[in-house]
């Protein structure tokens, strides 16, 4: 064996195991008996221990050292630049300061889900403060003299900065306002739904969206979960989801949503299957996957046709009255203090918040005990009402209980890349919405496997986008599609 | 830390590790996508290659060593005695042929599946072949100078030896011979049950019986399989069940005997989770629990006219007069070629008949070639009847396909054992059929529960017995109950 295979086999054992906990993760939200939680903390504990010694193995970096870079093929390069970004970026952080992360946040998630159920806030900040200056030594090790948000934003997203999130949002902030502002002050109003949602109907039709949207259920399963996530990666992509009995919309488009992620993960080329490549390149992209399936596709005006007919022979009467009223509802704005219920034009100015928010917290610009009244501020000024209570407010997400800064802006930027992404898809399949309408989605979600999915990590994130539409990536196509489309909707 | 304490955190954590690896195996049969079977063989592998260096570490060597024994209090020597046990049997055998077992046993599997669907006994040969030299290599490794079907059973049964089983075994097999020939030959024969019996009420009805058994379901849950066991430790211990459509007491009782199992794990003291003291401490006392609920309580007279009575009020008309004839329906003898369904009594005459058999291979004094031909002879031989299809016959078991060398007799020293501990639950317990007969089962559950289960592998299997009961372990106490209860059913 050469340095690389070795190096290959060791990483494929690696991702195994990863696999492993990802999927004690999964069993955790799904079937774990709830005796169990303490048990399980030990056995997440085992393996994550295992996972990091690895991760600093130093047989890494003998290898890495052998290795004779320039004489691989494109897919081994980008294989071996994964692994030594992982490698430098875990070797940087001392086991002392990762144990230390690893007791206080899974701690901290308990300690904010009871201050949000109280909506007191100020029995959070001691913890919340512990999780950032910890977080803040994390990243002063990794950043060296670089900037300590990059440093985090670089382990979800590699390659890009807060100062270029920065310029980016800030071109977005302003339109997506306005825009919100002119729609939801327009005469024409899109109503809602009203009617019998039953949960069994739910689930069936999401079962016939997901395998619309391409999931591969022979590699996969769906079940019922608190909250929507997407876990695993290759040939066991399992997805969960939740029904809300007046509010199919929930179940539907969350499953729409995940099967965006599943779908990245399954149609990843099998031969990268357990390497560095064989996976979502970043959280941006794998975003990116998922809001274009739900926003792009699924609240197009032809597939909502679609959808419109399959719901009114499922359900009967649902409240709407014909297929171009169902397309006003499934992309009507409402007000609301909370993200993940947010419409696709208002999503985007709750991660905004958060991302200037976050960003001075971890420059020390702005104090935990200030946070509150900064989010508070900042909402007023970007929504025009008043935050109501703290779970509306800075309690309501739990990103930053469980350390993840840098996280968020991730969500935006997925927003950004499926704007690109439908701009390009649409210049391809010109005849697109003749198929969505009839409930064909194989020409899009071809399209987009053969251009990205199928490459998982083998380019950088942006790089991904830009090889797939042959441009480079830009925030002109989302904030031009989102104009035109609420526009004609809101009748502007 | 002392070099206990830190011995016991390295086995904590590895013993997390293998909690994970069997949880691996319950999703396995449970719920994994059907085209996840590949990738899930390198999961396990990858598993199981962090558990095999974790047994082999040279540390545990050192902790070993420094540790004052005689300073310690039962249950730390307890849990170093099978420390140490693991530790040298792992050392022992080479690491080439604990890989290159696993990759043949793997295979093998698939191969024995098909030759028993083909009836095609030749096919496999070559595979068992190959088996069995791998598992004779490594007997030879664990015996040195001693036996080597020993070596192999005392991974299983720690203490046992092949002799001493041939002894007891030769003691059992006539009078168990003698006593289904008395029955089966009897004017008057039980009936079977008639009705129908739909697979929701026959889950209810396995749910209410696993909570009366004692099964704690905050700690578990049950689901559908292809074959039932149980999985698992402390407070995560799951089972499976399945449903035949007019055999409810498969379903039924197949959940009761995994209760059994399950129960053991969920009873240990919960001061020894996670360490080697908190695991059922040989499969022969695991198969003792089993085997008490499924038989000695389950189908005893006061329980099955419980039974009876939850069936007719379940399931209606059963084609069963009254509890008393229902009595002999859940004892009924009846001819048979598949250990996995045969009667309390012909049970073990199936077990004796396959550890003859591999104590032969295993010695080499009967060849692979010439098995077939063995088993055909022994089986008219013990049972009256010529085996008509290899299905029926050598390929029935999967054991041996998977190197499984050693195994079955645990099966029939576990009915040994149950023997004696009902004998002494009945000492203990005299009103036990008055509260068997109204369905509860607590004192006889507690009674284990205090007696045995809470203590885990604090003792050697035979002691452990020895000490619940109050005596040695003998198969008087079975054939003295099968004796006496055979003949009263029967009216011998």
């Amino acid at each position: 064996m050469t340095a690389y295979d070795e190096l290959m086999a060791f990483q494929r054992e690696t991702r195994a195991l990863a696999l492993i906990a990802g999927r004690l993760g999964w069993d955790q939200e799904t079937v774990m008996p709830r005796g169990a939680a303490r048990q399980r903390g030990e056995e997440m504990a085992a393996i994550e221990s295992v996972l990091h010694a690895r991760r600093i193995d130093p047989r890494l970096g003998d290898w890495l050292e052998k290795i004779d870079g320039p004489a691989l093929d494109d897919t081994a390069r980008a294989n071996l630049r994964l692994i030594r970004r992982d490698y430098d970026r875990a070797r940087k952080v001392p086991a002392r300061l990762v144990t230390e992360i690893a007791r206080t946040v899974s701690v901290a998630q308990g300690i904010w889900a009871q201050a949000r159920a109280a909506e007191d806030v100020a029995s959070f900040l001691p913890t919340l403060t512990r999780v950032l200056a910890l977080k803040r030594e994390k990243a002063a090790a990794l950043a060296g003299d670089g900037d300590l948000y990059d440093a985090l934003l670089d382990g979800y997203e590699p390659g890009a900065t807060g100062a270029g999130l920065a310029g980016m949002f800030g071109r977005l902030r302003p339109r997506l306002a306005a825009l919100r502002d002119r729609a939801m002050g327009a005469d024409h109003q899109p109503g809602g739904l009203s009617g019998r949602f039953d949960e069994a109907t739910q689930l069936e039709l999401s079962r016939e969206l997901a395998g619309a949207f391409g999931y591969d259920f022979e590699r996969g399963r769906i079940d019922k979960a608190v909250h929507p996530f997407s876990s695993g990666s290759a040939d066991d992509v399992r997805i969960t989801t939740r029904t809300v009995p007046h509010d199919p919309f929930n179940c539907l488009y969350s499953t729409i949503h995940e099967v965006g992620h599943a779908t990245y993960e399954q149609n990843i080329d099998a031969t990268h299957a357990l390497t560095p490549v064989g996976q979502g390149v970043s959280m941006g992209v794998h975003e990116s996957q998922s809001r274009i399936f739900e926003n792009q596709i699924g609240r197009s005006r032809a597939f909502a046709g679609h959808l419109f007919r399959r719901m009114t022979a499922l359900f009967g009467e649902i409240g709407v009255a014909d297929a171009e009223a169902f397309y006003g509802t499934v992309n009507r704005l409402a007000k609301g203090y909370i993200r993940t219920e947010a419409d696709e034009v208002q999503y985007n100015l709750h991660v905004l918040l958060r991302f200037d928010l976050e960003r001075d917290l971890v420059s020390g610009k702005l104090e935990v005990a200030d946070l509150e009244e900064g989010w508070n501020t900042r909402f007023a000024a970007d929504f025009g009402y008043a935050v109501d209570k703290p779970s509306n407010g800075v309690l309501q997400d739990v990103h930053w209980a469980v350390g993840l800064f840098g996280y968020f802006p991730t969500y935006t930027l997925g927003n950004v890349y499926a704007g690109c992404l439908h701009h390009a898809l649409r210049r391809a399949e010109p005849d697109l919405d003749t198929q969505l309408d009839r409930g064909d989605i194989s020409a899009a979600t071809g399209w987009l496997r053969d251009n990205l999915q199928r490459h998982g990590g083998l380019r950088e994130p942006r790089e991904t986008i830009r090889h797939a539409c042959g441009f480079a990536v830009s925030e002109a196509p989302l904030l031009d599609y989102l104009e035109a489309k609420f526009t004609e909707i809101y009748r502007l």
